[in-house]
C-alpha cells in the first residue's frame, strides 16, 4: 500500500553487549549495514564481519534508510541525535530513526517532533530479552510511533526479534518497556521475600521451588531468577545498575503521569543498598542478598 | 516397605467451595468416604452421592483410616480436632489426619504433637489451585509431616491433586503455602502498578498485555488476573477477605521467624482498604481498583 521503497540500508549506532549481536543478525538477514560506536575497536570488529564503518552518527545517517540507536540513556540518545555530527545532521528525507534504547517517553516525544520537522520519522522501539535474546534474534520489541513507519521498519525488527508489537503513538513503546520493568522489579521482590521466609523456616528450598513453580504464584522471575538465587549464581544477565537506570525512568514517568508505583519504589531502594555495597555489576537476582542480610539468613539450594 | 495397610476409608470435614468437589473426587476414585459439616444440607448433598453422613468430627474419625480437614482458619482446625466430639476423640491408633486448610505453621506443629501423643499422624497438606483445581482434581498439594505417613496418604492426595510435594517435617507444608501466597500477593501488586501506569499514559492496554505476556515480566498473575482487570471482571476466584486471612498468617509467621515481608505488607494494607470499602467478597484482582482510585484512572481493555 505504501509507496515508500523497502528498506535496504540500515545504520546501527551503539555496539555494546546488545548492539553487536543485533548488528550481526541484520547482516545475516542481508541488510547493508553501516555502524558507528565511540569505541573504534568495536566498529572494526563489525567491519571485519561485513558492515561499513562510519566515523560519526551523521555519516551513518547519510548512508541509511533506517538508523538504529542502541545506547544507555536519554542523554546519550539526545547527544547521538542532536549533537555535533549527530544523526539529525545526516538524516535523509523520508528516513526512519528507530531508537531501541530504553529512555524517557517524554524525551522520546521531543526527539520524534524534531525528526518530523526534518521530514523523517522516529520510532521508539525498546527491547526486552537481554543479551541472550539479542544473540538468538528473539527479542521482544515494543514500538511507538507512526503506523506506516512501523510497517516499513517491520522487516528490520523481524531480523532481531520475535514478539514485535506496535503499541501506539510516539513514546508508547518506551512506556510499555517501563511497564515491563515494573513487572520485572516487583516480581523479583516477590521471589526474594518468599525464598527468604522459607529459608528462615528451614525449608528444603529445592523442593519448595519445585512445588511452587507452575502454580498461581509462578512468574518468569520465580522460575529463572529464583533458581539462580538457590544456586548462588549472581552473574549478570541484567545488571543491578542498569535495572536502577530503568527504575529511575519509571519513577520519572510515574511522577509526570501521577501514577503510584509503591512496590517498584521499594525495589529501587533495596537495589540502591546493593549498589552502595559495591554490587552494582551483579545480576538483579542479587536483590535477595539485601533481604538475606536483613533477615540474617541465606537462600541456599541443594545442601552440601 | 510399610506394613501399614492401604487406606480405604477416608473422612472429610468441611464441605465448603473446596471441600465438596474434593470429596466428589475421592468418591470417584473409589474411596469409602464419611463426611461432616456444620451445615447439615451439605452433608445430605454428599450423602446422596454415595458418602456416609456423620454427625460429628469424632464420628468421622471412628470410621476413617485418614481424616481430611478443610476449614477456614487455625481456630477452626483446633476446634474440629480438639473440641467436644472432635477428631481426637474418635481417632484410631495408626490413623492419619491430613489438614488441607491453610493455617498457622506453629499451630500445626502443636496439633501434630497432640496427634502423635495419641498414636496417630498429622500431615499439613494445604492446597493451591482454587475451586477450579478442586473440581478438576488438579490441586497443588504441599505436605509437611512424617515421610511414611505421607507415602501412605499419597493415593488419597492423588485423587484430588496433581503436583504433590512432600516439603519436609510438620509445618513445612503450611510454610510452603505461605511462600506461595507471598508470590501471589506481590505479583498481583506488580500487575496492578504496571497496568495503572500504562492507563495513565493512555496506552492501548490490550496490545500492552499481549506484548508483555510471555516475556521476562510475565507471571501467572499478569496473564490471568491482568486479563480479568482489563475485562473489568471482579468475580471471585479467590476472595479478597480470604487472601487477607492468608496474609495475616504470613505476617504472623514472618514475625515469629524474623523475616522481612515488605512487599507483602504493602499488599495487605491495600487489600485492607478494599475490604473497608465493602469489596471483601470481590476477587483479589480488585486490588487494581485501589491503585486506580489513587491515580484517578481506570484500567480498561478493549475500548467501546
Amino acid at each position: 500500500m505504501s509507496s515508500a521503497p523497502a528498506i535496504t540500508h540500515v545504520g546501527f549506532i551503539g555496539l555494546g553487549i546488545m548492539g553487536r549481536p543485533m548488528t550481526r543478525n541484520l547482516l545475516k538477514a542481508g541488510f547493508d549495514v553501516t555502524v558507528h560506536s565511540r569505541t573504534r575497536s568495536k566498529v572494526d570488529e563489525l567491519a571485519g564481519e561485513g558492515a561499513h564503518a562510519a566515523d560519526s552518527p551523521a555519516a551513518v545517517a547519510e548512508r541509511s534508510d533506517l538508523v538504529i540507536t542502541m545506547v544507555p540513556d536519554s542523554s546519550d540518545v539526545e547527544l547521538v541525535a542532536r549533537g555535533p555530527k549527530g544523526v539529525f545532521e545526516g538524516l535523509r528525507t523520508g528516513a526512519i530513526v528507530a531508537d531501541m534504547s530504553t529512555i524517557s517517553p517524554s524525551v522520546t516525544r521531543a526527539l520524534a517532533d524534531d525528526a518530523a520537522s526534518r521530514g523523517a520519522s522516529w520510532l521508539d522501539a525498546p527491547v526486552s530479552g537481554g543479551d541472550s535474546g539479542a544473540i538468538a534474534g528473539t527479542l521482544t520489541i515494543m514500538v511507538g510511533g507512526d503506523a506506516a513507519a512501523f510497517e516499513r521498519a517491520r522487516p528490520v525488527f523481524q531480523a532481531m526479534g520475535k514478539r514485535i508489537t506496535h503499541i501506539g503513538p510516539s513514546g508508547h513503546g518506551q512506556t510499555a518497556k517501563l511497564c515491563n520493568q515494573i513487572l520485572v522489579a516487583v516480581n523479583l521482590l516477590a521471589t526474594s521475600e518468599s525464598l527468604v521466609l522459607a529459608a528462615k523456616a528451614g525449608l528444603d528450598l529445592e523442593r519448595l521451588h519445585q512445588a511452587l513453580s507452575g502454580g498461581a504464584g509462578n512468574s518468569w522471575s520465580f522460575e529463572n531468577l529464583g533458581r539462580k538465587m538457590l544456586a548462588r549464581d549472581f552473574a549478570p544477565a541484567f545488571m543491578v545498575r542498569l535495572q536502577q537506570k530503568d527504575l529511575r525512568l519509571v519513577g520519572e514517568a510515574a511522577r509526570e503521569l501521577g501514577a503510584p508505583v509503591v512496590g517498584t519504589s521499594v525495589v529501587e531502594q533495596f537495589l540502591r543498598a546493593l549498589e552502595a555495597s559495591g554490587r552494582g555489576d551483579d545480576g538483579t537476582q542479587a536483590l535477595v542478598t539485601v533481604l538475606e542480610s536483613l533477615a540474617q539468613t541465606t537462600v541456599q539450594g541443594a545442601r552440601a
